[in-house]
């Protein structure tokens, strides 16, 4: 088996470079996971890993040959190495060099009869993309959707603000354009968040299928999405300060849908 | 007019570890704030500012004589000192020392007929608790009560994650036990959000008076919560990972009582 001790090794370098720089996930079309549970999460939904390193102190040998069978390079790494790239304590001595998904609309599959999909307009922060993706797999809706991505979502910051949920949850990421196009296309209802000119949510009809759209906390949604609403909708606002959280705001209305559903769609 | 050039100054490394340390917020009764949004949101909710910092090329000096009127000492500081001292870009060359408040239970003022109470216990993520407070301060309920303070509010990172609502919601601080008696001996409808023998969110009524009670994301509520209950609860989680944001899950339970009452209470 194949063993790195020094933390000077070019593949070990590759591997700071692929979580510190999203033009290298890209390029390489490659990310960097830590952790047994999002692993597996990821193996599940069907990513392809290529490599595997393991801090035998912390995962089995045993454990790391296991995945050899399936044809995935296996590679013993020291404790220098594994510090130097794990982000976190809890890494559990694995960390995996994982292959990207292309995250096509075209590839989304829609089950439901009438489908919930979230579509977030340039989300910022990795901790709301974060809170996003949990929100959307707490409530099982479709897909999430990110229009006119402002990040890749294989920056170490939003798998693990995900606590995995970006490998559970069916994720598509294109234009705002091209979501319209194929929202308008599959005819689903195109609620979008905003405050100008809009109706309150709470008297919105969520049960035929339906695409919820929020922007940025700093800009909102662009035009393109208040022209493309079935619906412009909003969450009245009584405070003093007007500002909400947009991964709350998310929550509150695909639950009021998924109450309206009464959670059985 | 007091200036101050050096860095090394005591004001100034008071100031510092004001910002840094719990401790020593604790003992002065002091923290610092930054920026002019936040300045007028802590005057317009009564608190004390003691010294006001400006830095003349951001602030105007005339902007700082008007406060000292209201005999507030008034200190010029070089463009070294403020950016020692403050956090962010935005801060618009205006920092003050201002007096914490006690944030008594007994303080609290209900205006409303059913009042509407967010309760966390331990909260411990500053961006957690800034955004519960933003929830709080746009569904405009009665007051927030945290419960075993992980925490002091005054912490700088709480302050910038609730974009000025730390000041413009009512907060309460007390331990567990003296919110229970508080709460029950107004009468208050108690939902505590577990996972455990706990019934649907929406399907309860939130028209008395209610206090909405959230745990940790990490061990959710404590059992004297629990049984303190007039209602578990729980939001129905139908994904594979089983995992919300705790403000998003308090902003969907908030928002579904505002829901409730027609956004009139």
């Amino acid at each position: 088996m194949k063993a790195i001790t020094s933390t000077q090794n070019p593949l070990v370098k590759q591997l700071v470079l692929l979580k510190e720089k999203s033009r290298e996930r890209k390029k390489n079309e490659l990310f960097v996971l830590e952790g047994k549970r999002e692993l597996s999460l990821a193996i599940k939904a069907g990513y392809r890993i290529k490599t595997l390193l393991f801090y035998p102190d912390l995962f089995s040998e045993s454990e790391a040959e296991a995945m050899a069978k399936y044809g995935i390079e296996i590679i013993e790494i020291s404790k220098e190495v594994f510090q130097k790239l794990a982000h976190r304590d809890t890494t559990e001595g694995v960390i995996a060099v994982v292959r990207t998904k292309s995250h096509l609309l075209r590839d989304l599959k829609l089950h439901s009869k009438n489908p919930l999909i979230l579509v977030a307009e340039a989300p910022e922060k990795p901790g709301n993309i974060g809170a996003l993706l949990r929100t959307a797999d707490a409530a099982n809706i479709d897909a999430v959707i990110i229009a006119n991505p402002k990040s890749d979502l294989y920056n170490p910051n939003i798998v693990r603000a995900s606590v995995g949920c970006v490998f559970s949850t069916q994720i598509a990421i294109a234009t705002s354009e091209e979501v319209i196009r194929y929202l308008k296309h599959l005819n689903f209802n195109i609620y979008s968040a905003v405050l100008q000119e809009s109706e309150p949510y709470h008297q919105q009809d969520y049960i035929a299928p339906t695409a919820i759209v929020v922007g940025t906390e700093a800009t909102g949604l662009t035009q393109e999405w208040r022209d493309a609403a079935t619906q412009n909708i909003h969450i009245p606002m009584q405070g003093t300060i007007d500002s909400m959280n947009v991964s709350v705001a998310a929550g509150i209305l695909i639950f009021e849908a998924k109450r309206q559903r009464k959670f059985t769609s």
